[in-house]
């Protein structure tokens, strides 16, 4: 069994680790951006110099996956102001082809072609603090990560991408919000506390909520993360803080799963069919639950600030339809060729006329009798409180998310984009099934 | 407004004092009784004594209302083989017509013309101990309770007449566990408290859950009851321990409700016709919910035996339902004509063909394992734990009741019944709607 674990690993490393062509290409172009930005910044009297980041410096990329990170580093006594505005002039004077993003603070991701190929590089003006505990802006923690993997992890390199291989098949690599996974640092550290991603895994296997992995012995972050994985440059900071409880157990239970019956389909797992309509309808039609999809245009955010929205609206809209009484068997959420759609499927979903309102407890004299003269009778006693049977208001699902999605906490963005654009409520059979919307569904269903 | 609800009493008091004839009645018969149960006694050579006890000994019966008590007292050192045995041979001897009837232990309920009307007589056997906290059986403490109220009570016999009238309206005078509610003994106590019923009713209007009251201030009772009312010859004992929580919320709002507005009706409520079946048919209809009847032969045994299982079968399979994931909205139970009936009211009956079952938190491995082994993928996580989706068992609440009532806990006699004669699980359209069932619904939809 270890043989054949072994021999699994080295056929994926092969695959996976860059070949000398990419190497060249990748430092090459790297080298050509740094040597780009210093000069204008000379010639443009700016006081900054790029540095290379991420994984391309580290040797941590997976073959055919290299994003290229420029950190272009600021005295760290200018202004936030002037950080941005030269930051972005000086980013934007060595591309040709780019877009303005939006992290913690504005950075310019550009398209450079190389050696017949194109790569997305990221340029960030950041400001070059004296250490991770002074920061200025989240991204001036890079630089110190950067130093701290360099000068640790070498001959480690082909075990991380091993890991960055199985948790993208996973669907868990990166912390974004959409996805609450693992980011290419904690990869790296990961490996750096247990050295080889099959020791990883059999650690990982018997891991409970809560673990927590100190590398420098120095944490003092006090958080209930389901994996706390402190930062070896700052000791208040939980590298792992994006990981949701989902992509934590999901690692376990791979690790377990791989240790039992090691296979390369970890790596590069089947392609599976996105599913066709009928399949869609007959599974529907097996379930015998009742989907409702609300659909509204998505609005023009980033992802990572879009997601949390449309998690919070999913929470409070469940509790709107939980508070009349109706049964949510599961729900989620999911964006697609520009809307935003919202996935309820209900064990209940239509209710007789009425409902019982519980008063307050009858010895409780003034309210007791606000309640009589605010209510009818009959007045029944049930468990020492008041009771009187109402009509219910909604008796259909549909109704009550055609009529109450207003009284809903859907977040500054959400609430902008229904109340201009409207929104729709409809049931699988008015829904238009793209590519996008099968693929959702199958990972619904269980992507078995 | 105080002068009316005076004039109120006084006239409701008249009414239900008795009058000269039927106090002649009641004493003579007594009387009578009590000396041909002692010459019985002598001539048979048996060492007994009868007293007369309750309402009839204290004056405090409705008129119209009376049940004469005798208790016949046997010295406390015989056995309770003995006691049985020549107390029922003592008391029928002196009956012509009469059954066995059976609390703590058997006695003979006798019927006696008297006078041109027919009196039901208790004849109860008991041992004559030195005092109340020396008991041999249950009855043993009538005898000083009887002392105690005649000592007491005097010239406050009307206010307990006006109590149990008001309670007796409330369908809760009687400590049957039918019924739960407030005894003749505990209508007296609460009148030596409160020396009125006028005064009762402010008290109760304010009353909260635990309410103690202890005349004698000896109470060493600790128990959680919602009225607690220590036995002045018995420190140990609630007199008010059968007493529901529902009886005590319906006295304290009644009390309310009197006071604000007090009339007559209060002790004379207006008779309500039983529902007719298209009433019913149409209330059934304008609910929109389900009804589940179960019915089968009341097993032959007293009410104060059979309500107890009744309501924890009722709890059982309310709990079953529950777990099968239906809602129940309400649900209530009877006995009419020899059959036991368990009613409930739905407000989910049908469900999808599917179900969620929760398995073990991800990170307990062992358990992870064991479930991972018994059930076929997709695995889904939620909330940290493994996720099947099965075949629900049952979609429909009939289907259920029909097939697994034999999994609750229904209580020895139901149990026997159920086993022997079986069970029907019927909707309303298959209920025979006989006047009690009739009755019992209006009650149920509330008695307006």
């Amino acid at each position: 069994m270890s043989e054949a674990v072994e021999t699994i690993l080295n056929e994926v490393t092969e695959h996976i680790r860059p070949g000398a062509d990419e190497r060249v290409a990748v430092k090459t172009l790297t080298e050509l951006i740094i040597k780009k930005v210093n000069s204008k910044a000379a010639s443009m009297g700016i006081n900054a110099r790029a540095i290379s980041v991420g994984s391309t410096a580290r040797d941590t990329w997976v073959s055919g996956e290299a994003d290229i990170d420029i950190f272009i580093m600021f005295p760290a006594d200018i202004s936030e102001h002037e950080l941005k505005e030269k930051g972005l002039l000086l980013a934007k004077s060595v591309s040709d082809r780019y877009e303005e993003r939006y992290a913690s603070h504005p950075y310019i991701h550009a398209y450079f072609r190389h050696g017949g190929r194109e790569y997305g590089v990221d340029l960030v003006p950041c400001f070059a603090v004296k250490d991770a505990t002074s920061l200025k802006s989240a991204v001036d923690r890079t630089p110190f990560h950067n130093e701290y993997v360099i000068q640790k992890l070498s001959g480690l390199e082909d075990e991380v991408r091993l890991l960055k291989q199985f948790l993208r098949c996973l669907g868990i690599y990166g912390s974004e919000q959409r996805r609450k996974g693992f980011s290419g640092y904690l990869c790296e550290l990961l490996i750096l506390k247990y050295r080889s991603f099959l020791t990883l895994l059999k650690h990982a296997a018997n891991w409970r909520y809560g673990e927590r992995i100190d590398i420098e012995g120095h944490g003092q972050y006090r958080g209930k993360d389901p994996l706390i994985v402190i930062d070896p440059v700052d000791p208040r900071r939980n590298v792992a803080a994006a990981v949701s409880s989902y992509s934590f157990c999901r690692l376990i239970d791979a690790a377990r799963e791989f240790l039992a019956k090691p296979s390369r389909e970890f790596f590069f797992p089947k392609e599976v069919k996105p599913l066709s309509e009928s399949e869609f309808r007959s599974i529907l039609k097996d379930r015998g639950t009742y989907f409702v999809i609300l659909r509204f245009k998505a609005p023009d955010v980033v992802e990572d600030i879009l997601f949390p929205q449309l998690r919070k609206a999913e929470s409070s809209i469940r509790r709107l339809i939980e508070r009349n009484e109706f049964v949510v068997y599961r729900s989620d959420v999911t964006v697609d060729e520009g809307y935003a759609l919202l996935v309820f499927e209900l064990l209940v979903w239509q209710l007789p006329g009425i409902k019982k309102h519980i008063g307050p407890p009858v010895t409780l004299r003034k309210h007791a009798e606000k309640f009589k003269k605010r209510h009818s009778p009959p007045f029944l006693i049930e468990n020492c409180r008041y009771v009187v049977e109402l009509k219910r208001e909604y008796t259909d699902v549909m109704c009550l998310l055609k009529n109450e999605l207003q009284s809903c906490s859907l977040g500054r963005h959400l609430s902008d984009v229904v109340e201009e654009a409207g929104y729709e409520v409809l049931t699988p059979e008015e829904l238009k099934l793209t590519p996008g919307i099968c693929s959702f569904f199958r990972d619904y269903f269980g992507n078995s």
